[in-house]
């Protein structure tokens, strides 16, 4: 990562620091720690800990192992490297703790990230110290993208929207949903994914796409069946995260209903999507859309999430969440309604919220089409019309 | 998965509890929770807990979302539902807590699973129950896989060889590391493994490979390169991990000297491993060889690690783990020499412990072969003679 990409966001680090009343922020390896260093380390057994503090240059605890990694840093850190013998791994943590002054500080740190593991460790180094929920302050960064990161998440889009296309033409009666999640995978790969898919794709037959986590089983695919595909690729570390249904022939008429009121309400999603709007507003334009068709306890998800490092994070577009969308923000819009025992219908777009308006980063087609024909199979991921900024 | 499984597994887990003087033990998703009840959730934002406790059946706190999935369990659990609104998941881990008596009991976590994030919301909920390492007591049992695991780590194998063996044609100079790991990836779930792979391959040509966690870059393949090429498969959620060595026309005779040290270490190991012995005595056996030769102060890591639903898991074959092997546990034997500046080579098999000795689960030859001609690339995974059971 370029040197001054990684200096700036560490300043605004610490800004957001200040802001939320903070000494420090520990993060352990993942998206945060890549967005803030540009280093990736495994997340193993063995420890490893950055200190990001208001008085002084970053702290990392690691395995010796490892140690090689931090010359490619492009930051002043100092380091504490540990051995294979565990009682070693106690002292690093301690030398580390103590060069932050961790004890009696404010200590952020990122719950659905940080494990058990290292929080002992710190709590046996510095009992002392407070140690809070510091998820606000990487998030409110890396909530806005950079233009350079815009860029990785639309190339992204566009990989898995190729690799839909190279994927559809071996559909066929018989083939099971397993297998066409496997085809699809590799074809993610060859369009230029990262082979680490930022998740399984998910494919679900007829009645299986009623439930909206889905996992790909060996049921076959059957002539009137729905199918419905969520997936994604990664492009250096980026995310898309898509979801498109098709029919295989002519599938039950409740589906293709719910399949147009579905469209519907992903567009009234993404006709109100704009800087200054609340996330909760946007989730409110799709689901009024669901709720007025008769299906509101049928749409049983949010309508989108945040979409970058990862393929969940800020901001969730949520009934109770009213914060402002603001330029630069990327997230799904994704409404779904869910029948048991007959399907579901989810149609998802990855947008990004632009100066004026938003621009939707994903053109596959949205319909429910029937692709038994060679012909249909083969158009997948014509561009629909994008929605104009505003 | 099988009712008598999962029952037999949660009735030993019982006992272990009891062993461990633990009242509980609570698992977020993850291998163990997986192994123990055959669900398999995402880890995301949105915590899901499973308590397991002495005096009564599992409970279970999930979204709504993910409640469907309960339905394919094969046994009886409690469980405890919530919605999209985070207010309601504090209530939901209140009432499982409640039902679970958590309060002054002694409650096992997994510290390399378990975040702050679930962490948290039992310390809320039972603000006085002790939460206590218990790591041991579901890797007790899982360090020795019953036969049938042992079918799909041999089959993980089996798919990572063959899926070398397709890859290895492709390779000529010019192709790059991330290349040769993206088609290597393909190859991987073409064979057979789950696109999920158990870590992206490590491929690194010449001085790269003296880095033991390197990642590909788009270095190229040059004349008198050596390929270091690690990389493993997943079948059914079960790992292999093999590391192999070859050269393009004639390497360095510094990385030629050490590849044949690390085979002397490499068949060392196996040749100690066996039940009964120490863990220490098998990282002593290729150590002993690697520091006779000199180098003991580049081979900077333990010797292997257990291998199952996890990559690294129990038992680790380190210096100073002094646990016996027992049948039916699997792990890696990976001796490894690393010159900065030079290269490094690392052999890495997969190997089980039976009643009388142990099973060489990879076949693939571990010399460093040159495989600049056409036929040398196609006969590399021919197998190597299996060391006999003692």
């Amino acid at each position: 990562m370029p040197e001054h990409r990684t200096q700036i966001r560490q300043k605004r680090l610490l800004e957001q620091l200040e802001f939320h009343g903070l000494d420090a922020l520990v993060l352990n390896p993942g998206p945060s720690l890549l967005y803030l260093t540009g280093l990736s380390f495994h997340l193993s057994e063995r420890p490893v800990l950055a200190i990001f503090r208001l008085d002084g240059s970053p702290i990392i605890v690691l395995p010796e192992l490892e140690a090689g990694k931090l010359l490619q840093a492009s930051f002043e850190a100092r380091s504490f490297t540990y051995g294979e013998d565990p009682a070693s791994w106690v002292r690093a943590f301690q030398a580390a703790a103590d060069e932050a002054s961790l004890d009696y500080r404010r200590v952020g740190v990122e719950p659905t990230r940080l494990r058990v593991l290292e929080l002992r460790f710190l709590e046996e180094a510095a009992p002392r110290a407070a140690y809070l929920n510091g998820e606000a302050v990487v998030s409110a960064l890396r909530a806005r993208k950079e233009a350079h990161e815009l860029g990785q998440i639309r190339r992204a889009v566009g990989v898995a929207e190729a690799a839909l296309q190279s994927t559809l033409p071996s559909v066929q009666p018989g083939l099971t949903e397993a297998e066409l999640a496997q085809e699809l995978s590799i074809q993610l790969i060859r369009a230029g994914s990262e082979p680490e898919l930022p998740f399984l794709p998910i494919v679900a037959f007829g009645p299986n796409a009623a439930n909206p986590h889905a996992v790909p089983t060996r049921q076959a695919l059957r002539e009137g069946d729905l199918i419905l595909i969520d997936w994604g690729a990664n492009v250096d570390g980026y995310f898309s995260d898509l979801t498109r249904v098709f029919s295989w022939g002519e599938t039950d008429a409740r589906l293709r209903e719910i399949a147009q009121v579905v469209d519907e309400a992903n567009a009234a999603a993404r006709d109100r999507a704009a800087p200054g709007i609340l996330a909760s507003e946007v989730d409110g334009a799709a689901r009024d859309v669901i709720t007025s068709a008769g299906f509101g306890d049928l749409f049983t998800h949010r309508t989108g999430h945040g979409l970058g490092l990862e393929v969940h994070e800020a901001p969730y577009i949520r009934s109770d969440n009213d914060q402002e969308l603001e330029p630069g923000m990327v997230f799904t819009i994704e409404p779904g309604i869910y029948m048991p025992g007959v399907g579901g219908v989810r149609i998802e777009d990855d947008v990004a919220i632009t100066q004026g308006g938003i621009e939707v980063l994903s053109t596959a087609g949205r319909g429910l089409a029937d692709i038994s024909s060679e012909t249909a199979r083969s158009h997948v991921s014509d561009p629909v019309s994008r929605t104009a900024s505003r």
